[in-house]
């Protein structure tokens, strides 16, 4: 049979890439104008493909390859980016989905199973002030307060589905009787761990869960220059301390990472010892456990009186993803496959989230990690080398024909 | 001889205090419609005394009672005020000085020397970037490049100026060749030590000089999911770590201190480790040498490698004041009429700038502080006991007689 061809699959990658706002690195924000465009771009190509094209009620692209049984494997990814994004997030798993189907379609024998091609509709944080809309919606788990959300220019969420194809009267699941297979995606690491390990890929075995604490830390204002030290409450010198305690607390714990990446000083003026400080500490893990218990435990020890100068901290809680573990089966799948192409296999988990979070509530997920320059992304710099495309293309495509039964 | 009246000095505090824009606390900004009633208001009770009322080139207000010689001293304060300020902070340096000159003038008998009572323009930061802007004009330090700065609206500082009876396009020191026999203010602490021994006057014998330094950590954008703590380059716990090493340094030396009071975090977004921290380390000292090898040390051991992460910290001066010494004789002077005034003298130094640290530049300056609650200053919670405004008065009132031989 006929071979999927990663110099194709690396020419669409360059092609879908070249589809952006102005500016620096990849613009094609969901709803985006530059976004139209890459889906008018994808959806001619799933046509060429000789694929069923359609847009679901939550936004979401399919190109429908039909197999001798209706029971569907998903393959997908998404081709929004965030601002000043790559060319690979989120476009590898469309394009390598999109390369398997096409190639499948050429040789002209239909699989056992049926493929769908997705790709999720905003599946980075959008203006709307959410992400994975198009994987949550497919799942049912868009509200229509949601919908409701407003936007730049005051264009609601559900104004803007429809817009992109979409239809916020429908409510439910999209196509809540399909049987499904599962659903797999090709991605970068957007980590250091396989860049390292060269002829490496990831068998991703757990998507980490995020819990996001807002804190305060009250001190007291007081002039910079009458105010003795020994009676200051300053509470920046405490947030700082703070901010280091996190660190260090997370490092010594296995699976977690914890990251204040975002902190607000008040008043915020030269010569004003700083009232108060105001942020936000993530925390990542694959473990729900881990997650819970730690984040909290960390939380409530991060300013004890010996380091607080007589600051206090308050925190809550404001909200949280739970971890999502892939099928022990497509996990065993597609280690297969990364052996298979001669490959060496690396389990590790996704630090960053992925669609695969919301699909799993409906079909067991699993994911493929490809290595990236660094392990950067979110970033003009993100960067694959096209052996490294290449390599993973070959696996992807032998786990997912394994699973169609081509 | 008639004494001063302190029931009458509160009664003008309180009037003065309540010419103010809308809003919580004490507003009369320099310039503002507030500040031009507040003007209006001592015009009148300067003339009421009986002394003769100008506005000098710089814009400060002067009630002059002619002595039977012509030296002169100087005894003043600043009407306006920072924005949701408080009703003593500079007022009571003017109302003293009038309820003093008042006396004398009622008396009938001409002192000895010559008194002015002035109202310096705008000693508090003004809406043009500059503070002291009066005083410095005073001795002849504001510059054309001054005149030009835009406040809001546009105008011109050389424009506002002329709004409030000064005259931009004369230039060099007001009255050059007047003979000065000293400046001295009466002015609230603005710090916790008075407060905290009943019955004590402060003998005011340096204005702290100040250092700025602008400082960068910079360390290295990450996704706060996939990046490891370990390779984490993280801005921000470097620069907490930064502010609290400096807080520390500061604390271990006797007349210093040290405030971190603004930093900026560079993207400041939840889910990215932070790649940049800005901000300002402000320092003062009333020793000149303090200020100058202290604050340079402690900036270069502020962030050693044991702690930066791999961060690297540049930093640079940004503007300095040079501390002030208040001349010996007029401590002496103070000091005396404290004690003849049956309060306790406490000698300290001003951690806050006043107009003597330019007037300095032209003849002797000494200051009294008198005790307010708590501290606190610049703000609506600013106060003063009326016995302790009682209690300074005499105390100022003894000690300007002494030096105009009335």
């Amino acid at each position: 049979m006929q071979a999927v061809d990663a110099a194709r699959l690396w020419r669409h990658l360059m092609e879908l890439g070249a589809i952006r706002g102005p500016g620096e690195g990849v613009d094609r924000t969901s709803f985006s104008d530059a976004f139209q465009r890459g889906r008018a771009w994808l959806v001619q190509h799933f046509e060429e493909a000789g694929l069923e094209v359609w847009v679901d009620h939550a936004g979401n692209l399919h190109g429908r390859l039909d197999g001798e049984d209706d029971a569907t494997l998903l393959l997908g990814g998404h081709s929004d980016t965030v601002p000043n994004g790559g060319m690979f997030d989120g476009a590898l798993g469309v394009l390598s989905g999109l390369e398997i189907a096409a190639t499948l379609a050429a040789c002209g024998r239909r699989p056992r199973f049926s493929l769908e091609v997705v790709d999720f509709l905003a599946e980075e944080s959008s203006a709307f002030g959410l992400s994975y809309i198009g994987s949550s919606g497919y799942v049912g788990e868009l509200t229509s307060a949601d919908l409701e959300r407003r936007g730049p220019g005051g264009e609601s969420l559900g104004d803007a589905l429809r817009r992109v194809g979409g239809d916020p009267t429908a409510v439910g699941p999209v196509d809540p009787t399909k049987r499904l297979l599962g659903f797999m995606e090709l991605h970068i690491e957007q980590g250091p761990i396989l860049a390292r390990e060269p002829g490496s890929l990831g068998v991703v075995t757990a998507i980490t869960g995020i819990a996001w604490y807002r804190f305060r830390v009250q001190g007291r204002a007081g002039h910079a220059g009458t105010t003795p030290m020994r009676e200051r409450r300053d509470a920046l010198v405490a947030a700082g301390r703070l901010a280091s305690r996190i660190y260090e607390a997370a490092s010594a714990v296995t699976d977690l990472v914890a990251t204040v990446g975002r902190l607000e000083v008040f008043p915020n003026a030269v010569n004003v010892v700083p009232e108060r400080v105001e942020g936000v500490a993530e925390f990542r893990s694959p473990s729900a456990d881990v997650l819970d218990r730690q984040s909290r435990e960390i939380m409530r020890a991060a300013l004890p009186p010996e380091v607080s100068l007589g600051c206090t901290l308050s925190f809550e809680m404001d909200g949280s993803t739970r971890p999502v573990t892939t099928s022990e089966r497509l996990q065993g799948v597609i280690a297969d496959a990364i052996a298979a192409a001669g490959a060496r296999g690396v389990r590790l988990f996704s630090g960053a989230g992925h669609d695969a979070v919301e699909i799993a509530r409906r079909t067991e997920v699993g994911m493929m990690f490809c290595p990236c320059r660094d392990g950067v992304s979110h970033s003009p710099a993100e960067w694959v080398e096209p052996d490294d495309v290449a390599l993973a293309l070959r696996a992807y495509d032998r786990a997912a024909r394994q699973l169609l039964g081509a």
